[in-house]
């Protein structure tokens, strides 16, 4: 049994408790160990309860104990409530009873800066062979044990939805919301400070529970960026993973780190991340909540394809604005369908086009109309819209799931008494409806889009294993990226002079924080990343023999770890078209450099082939502080900076990842042959940015590489520059 | 009295109607003739109410009418419920009668391509000297008055909320939804197919209304588009109009069409227009009617400083995230602050930055906080987030808002019972309370948006006066280009040959499509837009000296009517370094020009100075289909193309919009010096497009025009193509 296995075991052991003590449980109705235990009695809970309070005598018509110790079995989880001071002595209490786990809703450790607390906390626990769920929580509730573990509030129904959450009141929102509407949660979980167990080892639980058929994370950050990947690598396949992560602004990561002290990683970065391991992310609540309703009801689509049918032409119309919007396919229905339609004899006013509207609020209208599309196979999903109350419409849609093959979800604009009562009854028969026609369609387009990660996930695991996420699977790579990878088992590149002081650089750069350029291309071309023909030396006339080598023109620059920025400081010459303008760039580019950085170490000069122009795009990898070697792409120049045209995935990659990046650019369309140009060679820029995913994978010290720019020609690419730190 | 005001004058007769007529009325329960009628009664409405019906006897407890003509007296307003084909005899009845207004419910006119009974039903009104709401549509309500003219809902909570919409489902849901919550609403208003009295009569009813403090239109079109204008202009400077158009996907655009037959004007084109005079445009319904709800219960801020007050960390975070996003300042708070809080003793886990944590659920820290915060100024809008239930929140928060300054926006995750009393409470007080603190920002960014408009607005109109929307009006261009208005009157500028054809070319361009450029060029320069030094002629000789006389480099292009893509045809020749050189390329240019158009006639060659490099903008203009004359600005070449990265804005403008226009584009930073650049000529740019706007104000024939690219340098702008069509 792996580290894993036996924490869900503890879970399991937690969740599906025959008997549970809550310490510091008090009769005082303003305390939240008064509530706990109330909330604990009133959501029903089967096993025994036994509250624990110094004084002992009865709480809430239950005898109190003085102690852990004095139980007379051994409880399956204690929630904690008392004083940070007073925790440390429950817990060896648990240890010593044999509780396998604990719940500690306590707060003030390293959300408040008590640092020391915490390890505190975690050392006891350790030495005690305690399990800790928190600390800083409200508690959990999990619906199929009736046991409402924390202090607010009491959930009455339960349903296939699940939340893992570092906020009680967020959670406890969402599911309160759940079960007004009798979508019902099945489980709601704190996560506080993680002290020990965390979001990954409660996603793999839920994974497992038949009761949970999606799930909503609200996170402030990941304990271990990697662990959290391989959690969603496996929970992704099998269910649904929404996540909301606070943090998308600077102030946000500000707070973040103010108010649970955990390592919130870049926002972007953490998007693509969830994105490329099939998770879902969201920016809102209502979105997290939203899709989480929708992917836990609705059968996940099997395409892309929506019919929009709609008791009134406006709904239908602001339903396919959002559609359109969101690229879900609105396809036309075919003739064969219309004629049936047409012999219904429905309403004279009604539009048979899609967005159907019905222009009728009678429930056997949408029936016959939905029976028919679904026979014609027009759509994969049916967003129903109802306008108005439509009398009987919750039945007729129970009735009808069970009859077609399309997935439905319904939008319930108005209504009245008849929305009142039908909502509650579809969501819990499994179709679930929506205030407004967007928000059905934002959330059915998560749902399109998790089907689509759920077929390409089957067909390539039926095909090439999965990417290990915490090293460079060769396998995994393409050919080109494996012979990069065997590369460096020795072969020098024949571009790097052999005169190069190799073992002096190689000292230096242990020291230094960038790589000299020739240092970096030597590393590149190491992993089969194209760099134009140059030559290093500090020796005006080898450069001028290697230059007449390459071909005119050429580009001299500056190699100095004393020149950061060598463009601003002169140190890049191009356009030079022979040997005598190379002498006089030569020097002109050393007075230039003197007059700039009088004490600049000038190692030599790297003079290279000068690449045609193309389109260009910047290509860079960094040790993300959450995720590590994480890869990002963008088109060249201007773009990237000024209009923030950049994709992330978290090395290493699959080829797939790779060209997904590039499709996310906005400026993609330059690469396929934009206002008449070529097509650029896309299969070529997949090759380089794999080969860079192996260097990152390989070269863990590398904080920072750009490759900018980075040439796209109709045949192959060129990196024109490389910058790395390490 | 204007025919504004008389429209206004008889809207305000139809809704405060002492007696209404229900023609059409039934005593089938599935008859709309039932529902409404039953709809006016169970409303509350307090005036006579004459149920009509061939058949006459008693309709739910009301003694029948056979015909409006029969009546007692004249009633205010007649609902009309029969079937088209009667339609226009009880108008004529209602003429006679001396009935001022009718709503007509029936449909079955142009939304389905009988466009034959709605001009039959136009005149029939006109000749009886009858208004029309409608038809179409589900009816109005109208709350001060108690009058649900419609067949559904019954609305029970007047509040300061109000709507027009072109589809009755969906406001009737907006209704519902305000009604539920006690916000109320004061009139929601359909609009269906508008043959008489129009969205823009109903917002002008409105502003004058003092039940109504704000507005939200569902639009699916709108009649005239430079009226719609004139009434935002009229109405946005005292109330807030929130707008949701639909039509924004071309799949939206295409139903819109087959619906209510309207014109709808390109999405991003009507979103400017809206924010250019005022009104703010959503994409959603949420958020239309959540800005409404804010818009028409928070006091408008008085400047863009957020606070965030929390009962727990995570609702806060999520809350400053959006904010960041949308741009709002979430300023830090001043030591003196902070000072005077921690004296106050509340929760030791409390954290007082911005956001506010108080981790504790008790009504009175919240007061309290926001006390003191108010006193020390430190935010215009307080944002309370309600995590889990806070006793007494509700109460507490009305005293609040009597005692502070800034204005207050709630919001409520979870609370149970507790939320679900102090929410209609709290709304009904004019506290806004929003599900999710996401919504709340959102709304909020709306409210500081428009209170920055009104400000604005104000500060205009004490200065020069607003820009009548239907001409050009040159005192409110700046000097410049009232200059080039004035240039009008006769000048030819120098640029133009004497010798120019210009008799014949003016004839031909009546029947043509695209003005020669030469003819363009004379255009633009007549309004002062810089274009390089240049010369038509179909003789070689000409060219040459009128090259030698600019200077070398020039640029040729070709000049004929047969050749609409010139580069493509190879009509462009630049680089051209000497005399000898334009020869060669005018003999080469005419035979590329034979060889690809045997049979274009080549008027000439436009011999340019060749511009040096710049910054490169599109500037365009279009007759909008909506709202006439439009300017366009881009960012130069592929960014307008595949980033779209544009901004429109209706003419006339004001330098204040044109200056907008480019702040609006993401590649406004190209423009003020990114990436080292010297900083481009803004003002040159925002003259070049006031100059342009009063060109296509002043020539309406002009279907497109194209100034493409522009080049913008340190000093002055220069236009290097100009493509005009009529």
């Amino acid at each position: 049994m792996t580290n894993n296995d036996r924490t869900i075991q503890t879970i399991r052991q937690m969740f599906d408790a025959q008997s549970i003590a809550v310490v510091g449980a008090s009769a005082d109705p303003s305390k939240y160990g008064f509530m706990t235990l109330d909330c604990i009695i009133k959501g029903g809970f089967q096993g025994k309860i036994y509250p624990i309070n110094p004084r002992g005598g009865e709480i809430l018509g239950l005898q109190a104990y003085t102690s852990l110790m004095e139980l007379p079995e051994v409880p399956d989880v204690a929630v904690i409530l008392v004083p940070v001071q007073v925790v440390p002595q429950v817990i060896r209490d648990a240890g010593k009873k044999g509780i396998p786990g604990v719940v500690i809703t306590t707060a003030g450790y390293r959300e408040v800066g008590r640092d020391d607390l915490q390890q505190e906390l975690i050392a006891v626990a350790r030495e005690n062979n305690v399990r800790i769920i928190g600390p800083n929580i409200e508690g959990f509730i999990y619906m199929p044990n009736k046991l409402n573990a924390q202090f607010f509030p009491v959930i009455e129904n339960q349903g296939p939805f699940a939340t893992i959450s570092q906020s009680g009141s967020l959670t406890n929102g969402l599911a309160e919301w759940a079960d007004k509407e009798q979508l019902g949660i099945s489980a709601t979980i704190n996560l506080g400070n993680q002290v020990d167990i965390c979001e990954s080892d409660f996603m793999e639980f839920l994974a497992e529970d038949d009761a949970v058929k999606a799930m909503g994370l609200y996170l402030e950050g990941v304990k271990n960026g990697r662990r959290f990947l391989q959690a969603l690598q496996r929970v992704t396949p099998q269910k649904p993973v929404v996540i909301l992560k606070s943090g998308r602004s600077s102030a946000g990561e500000k707070s973040v780190a103010s108010h649970t002290a955990s390592l919130a990683g870049t926002h972007k970065v953490f998007h693509a991340a969830c994105r490329q391991y099939g998770a879902i992310p969201v920016d809102n609540l209502q979105d997290l909540y939203d899709y989480g309703k929708l992917l836990s009801t609705m059968e996940i689509p099997q395409g892309n394809r929506l019919l929009i049918l709609s008791s009134s032409g406006g709904i239908g119309v602001i339903a396919v604005d959002e559609a359109e919007t969101l690229g879900i396919d609105v396809p036309a229905l075919p003739q064969a369908f219309v004629d049936e339609i047409k012999a219904l004899n429905l309403s004279p006013l009604g539009s048979y086009t899609n967005p159907i509207d019905l222009a009728a609020i009678w429930a056997h209208e949408f029936r016959e109309v939905a029976l028919v599309a679904d026979k014609h196979d027009v759509a994969d999903v049916f967003l129903i819209n109802f306008g108005d109350p439509i009398v009987g419409g919750g039945e007729m849609i129970i009735e009808l799931k069970k009859q077609i093959k399309a997935s439905i979800a319904i939008s319930y604009m108005g209504g009245a008494q008849d929305e009142a009562m039908d909502r509650p009854r579809m969501n819990r028969a499994g179709v679930p409806v929506f205030s407004t026609p967007e928000r059905a369609v934002k959330a059915i387009a998560a749902a399109m889009e998790y089907g689509n990660f759920q077929r390409k996930t089957a067909d390539e695991q039926s095909g090439s294993p999965a990417v290990p996420i915490s090293s460079c699977d060769h396998t995994a790579c393409d050919d080109k990226a494996n012979s990069a990878c065997e590369a460096l088992q020795g072969t020098q590149m024949d571009a790097l002079p052999a005169d190069a002081p190799t073992n002096e650089t190689e000292k230096d750069a242990e020291t230094a924080d960038f790589l000299l350029e020739p240092q970096a291309v030597d590393l590149i071309e190491k992993y089969q990343i194209p760099y134009p023909p140059h030559y290093f030396s500090n020796n005006l006339d080898e450069l001028t023999t290697a230059a007449d080598g390459m071909g005119y023109p050429v580009v001299l620059k500056v190699v100095s770890r004393d020149v950061v920025h060598k463009s601003d400081s002169g140190g890049v010459s191009v356009n030079i078209e022979n040997a005598q303008a190379l002498e006089t760039q030569y020097e002109a580019m050393k007075s230039r450099i003197k007059a700039v950085h009088p004490h600049a170490v000038i190692e030599g000069m790297l003079v290279c082939h000068q690449a045609k122009e193309g389109v260009e795009l910047i290509v860079g990898a960094m040790d993300d502080p959450v995720f590590g070697p994480t890869l990002m792409v963008g088109m060249g120049g201007i773009f990237a900076e000024i209009m923030q045209d950049t994709a992330f995935r978290v090395a290493p990659l699959t080829p797939a990842h790779a060209r997904e990046m590039l499709m996310e650019l906005k400026g993609y369309p330059l690469l396929t042959g934009a206002r008449g140009m070529a097509p650029c060679d896309v299969d070529a820029v997949v090759d380089l940015i794999m080969n860079l995913s192996c260097l990152v994978m390989e070269n863990p010290d590398i904080k920072e590489l750009d490759l900018n720019p980075v040439r796209v020609y109709e045949k192959g690419v060129l990196a024109l520059d490389a910058r790395i730190m390490r």
